[in-house]
């Protein structure tokens, strides 16, 4: 049971507040996770009431929320938590209206979610200050992304930094809310026999896949401008190498897992001017077929630019210059538009040092994210009848299958965490700041090379120079 | 597809003819692995004609092979193989005649199988040689036991070398021709994974239990003579253990291996005088029940002493000095008329050495042999929801599943190495003596400190004091 508390959801009429932040409070609710006197307090422009923002949430929540879960009398309790307030964040004024509305804090927690255009945070956080609204009971949640370079984050943490203390401050990465991310954890350090051989000594090179279907829907205007070195490798492809990378930290606490990600932030070998062409591949996708379906090419898409050269796939050879990694590849890969829709750590193992038996190829551990969330080992075994010929055998945990209760959705855990001020998954600032660190010189090195993206059919594996990439290594993708 | 080859199986009308060795020759000609001109000769003192011997040998494959694998077409052609010579072995006379019967070896095989008590062994390769059938190109299997002691095993051997190279001697231990077992070193040496932790370092004790329901059966006065050490433990425990624990071979062949094991036995740290006390139990079944039914204790069976302090239960706490496995327990465990009938050898790892999260079991891998093949890995995996709470989770591998093609029966693939000349799988004439020099002692040991066995229930899992063997140093049988 948490503590008592008001959240506050800025953008509450947007696609994140209505598709994914109330069905998770709702399901915390209907859980008995949320303290009695726990209030959410919906905020935006649209000028509703609360009995017309209430309709909306329900209809919403019923959409998102299975129909074994959705029950009228856990709906009525939730609702009678649920308030809406109308206001111009841009105002000033509106926050002093806001602090009366919401009354004297006493020993309440205060909660402000930012499911709104990152452009506005700064503003936000300085008005909430005006306001007395940002004392030491308040937590501030900013979605992704922290700025669009390193100078933008850092102006953005300075500019929140004024305002609140960094324990206070919670950047959301919804991936690491993830059962399977987590796992990634329990797998690493609850499991002696993964560390021995978890190094470059063992280990010939990491794939890291996040692989969507979907095209940039009604994202463009801000997609065009991010592209998907911002949009996902500067934060979810750095966070999972991170977890995969980072060595067993003292405590499984906020401070002690994020030095341990910084460290590898930090050890990331820079790629920058000509090394771009050698370590990254920028795509963008064409027309093409997704299940079938036509779909246009991104420069057609809705907001964007009809001569666009931002990257719609991004592929990249990162390397970690320290004691346990150096030498190990880490091949990081995303892209919209493609054949499937998955996500996954592949770690390759190296062979075995001398070959006894005919065929056999080298262990494998992959860990499936999405579509299902899955761990799979590939040994060799003994194929049945005479000789000692090795055939590849999966050895599998469908964590589905093996933990059978309801799985939470990222954002329930993470609003949880949030509730309960546990930051441990949660970006700290020095981390988004390295990971901008990092990413800024290669967009560098593409703008100053000219970099085009890469054209590839909407519904294929990507460009091929992305599979060359790893051929000339004599490696490939994992597809 | 093998050599033309004569084989001749002594003890023809024996329980392990009918009931394994022809119904494995059958599923080889079946299976189209045998050459055309590969004949079997039945051979004992019962009076049949060939055509008698074929419909008592048809009879007992009928109900040994599946239905639908038994056919009329398969069996016609393997009958036209199979003839029956009626010999007393023990009269040197009969062996003349059977050289006549078989007539010039020319080019071809023969390959002596001796499914017969081992106190004919000696006369039989004597009376083969005085008959000329020991030609080099001659092979000799053995059945275990070679022996009761080092002793009468040396006798053997040396009587069987005066007539026979080592090359052509076939100890045959059929535990080693089982699959899984062979997926043994498999798993060990054709995955990368495993042999960094496949040391003291990491694994913090083995067990090796092969737990029988069944009774002596028919064998008392055999049985009742040789107890659980000499019946299970010299051969195949201790094979099982070497192949658990031996390095990497520098290749997949007989020698190579051979010299292996023969390393670790000759490593086994002496248990002797005193040390039996601490490091072995004994144990005797009473009457009890197995699966609801009332069954008679081990001194009622027919054939045994009323007396008897024949142990037909033994666990021994084995250690091997070696640089890998140094300190490691190595846990053997053997009996009849337990509550369950299974193989298994279990690998536990030692815990992590910092523990992060709560909750939480060392790592364990199983390799089933029976009843299923099964090898399964245990991990820790986080239990979904809030916090990091670990739940043991298994990694499964069944090769039953995993391969669907009719598993070979150990008798088919060894019967078949035999014909080829490989004696990979086959225990060298220095391994079976390396193993009575580790077993004498302890047998002695017995002796000279009246170690009578521990009475057990029929149907449990054997005495307590096996127990109290593991819970006295903070472990646990896998039962």
């Amino acid at each position: 049971m948490t503590q008592p508390c008001d959240m506050l959801v800025f953008g509450g009429t947007g696609d994140l507040a209505l598709h994914k932040l109330l069905p998770a409070l709702y399901h915390l609710h209907r859980d008995g996770r949320l303290h009695p006197q726990l209030r959410i307090l919906a905020i935006a422009r649209n000028p509703l009431d609360a009995q017309q923002y209430r309709a909306l949430a329900e209809r919403h929540c019923r959409a998102q929320v299975a129909r074994a879960d959705f029950t009228n009398e856990a709906w009525t309790g939730f609702a009678a938590r649920l308030d809406y307030f109308v206001m111009d964040v841009s105002q000033s004024a509106d926050f002093g209206r806001l602090a009366r509305h919401l009354g004297p804090a006493d020993d309440r927690g205060r909660v402000y979610y930012l499911a709104i255009a990152p452009r506005l945070f700064e503003d936000i956080a300085r008005h909430l200050q005006i306001a007395g609204l940002a004392g030491p009971q308040a937590r501030i949640v900013l979605e992704k992304p922290i700025g669009h370079s390193l100078e933008s984050a850092l102006a953005i943490n300075a500019a929140i930094g004024a305002v609140f203390d960094e324990r206070q401050v919670f950047r959301i990465d919804h991936y690491l809310g993830k059962e399977t991310v987590q796992n990634l954890m329990a797998l690493r350090f609850a499991n002696a026999l993964f560390e021995p051989v978890w190094r470059a000594g063992h280990i010939d090179h990491v794939q890291i896949s996040v692989c969507e279907t979907l095209g940039v829907e009604n994202r463009g205007s801000y997609y065009d401008h991010a592209g998907a070195m911002r949009d996902m490798v500067q934060n979810h492809l750095l966070q999972l190498l991170c977890l995969v990378a980072m060595e067993a930290p003292v405590r499984f606490d906020a401070d002690a897992v994020r030095n341990e990600k910084v460290k590898i932030l930090e050890a990331l070998k820079p790629i920058s001017g000509l090394d771009v062409q050698d370590k990254t591949v920028r795509g963008q996708y064409g027309a093409g077929k997704i299940g079938g379906q036509e779909v246009p090419a991104y420069y057609f898409e809705k907001n964007v630019d009809n001569d666009s050269d931002t990257e719609t796939f991004v592929a990249v050879q990162a390397e970690i210059d320290n004691w346990r990694w150096a030498g190990v590849p880490f091949y990081l890969r995303t892209g919209k538009r493609l054949a499937r829709k998955y996500s996954e750590i592949v770690i390759q193992f190296k062979p075995v040092p001398h070959r006894l038996f005919n065929g056999g190829e080298a262990n494998r551990l992959l860990i499936r994210l999405q579509p299902e969330e899955r761990i799979s080992l590939q040994l060799m075994a003994k194929n049945p009848g005479k000789g000692m010929r090795l055939e590849p055998v999966e050895l599998d945990l469908n964590l589905a299958q093996a933990f059978t209760q309801r799985r939470w959705d990222a954002y329930e855990r993470l609003l949880l965490d949030v509730i309960e001020g546990d930051s441990t998954l949660f970006m700290r600032r020095d981390e988004v700041e390295a990971a901008w660190r990092w990413v800024d010189p290669i967009l560098e090195g593409w703008h100053e090379y000219y970099q085009s993206p890469r054209n590839y059919p909407a519904g294929s594996t990507g460009p091929e120079q992305a599979h060359s990439l790893l051929e000339l290594q004599g490696r490939e993708w994992n597809d």
